[in-house]
């Protein structure tokens, strides 16, 4: 079933008002959830509303939170996100990452005790409209495991490099750091599919592709999906967003990460607090005139669209070019929602008092 | 044949005199590319002395060069690097990251104008002793398509991410965003060996494992090999490379950057000057109290390489580990040298008038 952007809009921002979300708070998270429905990120869009509301019915998101700056220099920040909703606490450092580099020339804020924050894409893109480079990064509940272990260690771990452009739609690289999104996986699950090798391992570490095998105790890998098909590469940037993001801030890191799922409850023994993120802005006129700068991008842009094709009905894509691509189509025609996710959205209105 | 740190140093030190390089640069340059060989990055150092010099012969390395900062904010910068050698433009500009994240917190410069700069690492490791995160990247001569494509439209571009440690040896992420580095190809082509499935295509963008498929006109595959494995993923971390080192710095990218053999010209018609770089430091104390960063480093590294072993016998690596294994090895047991390369020194020693 298909519904308006507008309808579903509602819905949610029905749905964290009555979690007791201050009405501007609410807009924003409301407006964080739905781009990533309207890019065409599924997993990180409606799907996760019920999830935020049984982690605030266990007093593990706090609904009224008031994130603040806790250190700070001229270029960098460290925000304490007060455990509430990262979809509203990514929003937030962002903005001190581009007013920092409107001062300095760059901006970068590592968050602590957070929460989910949506598509990594909605904060970094916050940076296009000040003529920035914008970038976004968290670590999340642990389901990947590093090469030659069998262990669940990091999170999917999403980077996100978003670079303005003029002519042409920006660039926008947004990517788990696994060889697959989870997302993918509960797709073949429901679809009753067998995955490819090489996105998963049994939790004795052998290979499978069985889209069951998370769920047996198996992990995700990460992205190279083997050693001789550079897993340590995926591993060492899973890594690297797990340090930037809260060894920096002081978050759980590793396998300390609180779990998503409310079912599962964190470490007794945290090493941190909540999950962390990092952002970063970089004004393009503070290392070349914007003018040069944007021929540049528009050329490199129209450069590899036109790279020799394998196929000639496969063009080269511009990453970032689907979701745009997605958006544009779904603002106009609206949101598709799965059989599972409407029927879950069904039950929380009935839950929170707010039809869909 | 093995040689001692000390021997290879005189005899690189001497090659880079010979062709005019100040004496302080000279120094610096052979402290790079040695730093590859005793690491364990055989491909990116002394093997590649030759090709400095018959680049410099062609005149398209200047051993003269003065680099210098053309445009700057508080904590970022653009350096020209007068078409030196990248192996003292690195170090220059990231010196000018450190300096800048003395005194905002956080340094980021890009540059233009540059030759090959050798291992990201040895400048993303010059933070360490500021206990600063360093960041180093390089564009590099195209040999490597996009998802899709059948054309070599980006270089292995390396991304570099070092964090300091206390305890422990620092962590040390320095990758090829291809699946494999050409290194490993010449290792193959060498010993008559196929390739595993995924590292390179055919010209005509057919899989194939044959080690000679790049010499005929094939292309290397980004990090995750195929579009089912992430090879999308590979591609957009390459991409940020190249926007952040030369469509940032108005360096060449893409397809035509300047290629690192002399027999090959440079396109008539570029987009930028030479090849490009980008560098960060980041103080880890402009976010958190240094004592606690160093203890939660210290933990995520002893927690990682704890995790959980597929194989008793094989332990979980922490990014950088295997090459500082290396290191202490050589730095006492001397570096080995191949038959190809030895011959190679041989004969470059014979041309300037310098002793192995």
């Amino acid at each position: 079933m298909t519904f308006s952007k507008q309808q579903l809009e509602h819905f949610c921002l029905s749905i964290f008002l009555k979690m007791g979300v201050p009405e501007k708070d609410a807009q924003l998270a409301t407006d964080v959830l739905l781009l990533a429905d309207l890019r065409g990120i599924d997993s990180h869009g409606l799907a996760r509303l019920s999830g935020y509301v049984r982690l605030w019915e266990k007093n593990r998101i706090n609904a009224n939170a008031q994130p603040k700056i806790v250190r700070e220099t001229l270029s960098t920040a460290t925000v304490d996100a007060d455990a509430g909703l990262g979809l509203i606490a990514g929003p937030y450092a962002m903005q001190i990452a581009i007013d920092k580099a409107k001062a300095t020339g760059s901006g970068w804020v590592s968050v602590k005790n957070s929460n989910h924050f949506g598509i990594a894409a909605f904060h970094a893109m916050m940076a296009l409209e000040e003529d920035m480079i914008g970038i976004a990064m968290t670590n999340a509940s642990p389901l990947v495991a590093p090469t030659f272990s069998k262990e669940r260690m990091l999170g999917t771990n999403p980077m996100c490099f978003v670079f303005p452009s003029k002519k042409h739609q920006p660039v926008v690289v947004d990517m788990a750091t696994s060889t697959a999104a989870n997302g993918k996986l509960e797709i073949a699950q429901r679809l009753g599919k067998n995955l490819p090798q090489g996105w998963v391992q049994k939790n004795d570490g052998s290979e499978t592709n069985d889209a069951n095998a998370l769920k047996s105790g198996g992990s995700l890998l990460p992205l190279g999906s083997d050693r001789d098909h550079g897993s340590h590469k995926g591993y060492g940037l899973s890594a690297t967003v797990d340090i930037l993001s809260a060894v920096l801030s002081g978050a759980n890191f590793g396998p300390w990460v609180p779990p998503f799922v409310a079912f599962l409850d964190p470490d007794p023994n945290p090493v941190g607090e909540g999950i962390g993120h990092f952002f970063g802005a970089m004004r393009v006129d503070a290392f070349r005139e914007k003018e040069e700068y944007f021929n540049s991008i528009d050329t490199w842009i129209e450069r590899f669209k036109n790279a020799e094709r394998i196929n000639e009905n496969q063009a080269v894509i511009i990453p970032g070019e689907p979701e745009m691509e997605c958006y544009n189509n779904r603002i106009v025609n609206g949101i598709p929602l799965n059989d599972v996710v409407l029927q879950d959205l069904i039950e929380l209105g009935k839950k929170m008092g707010v039809e869909l």
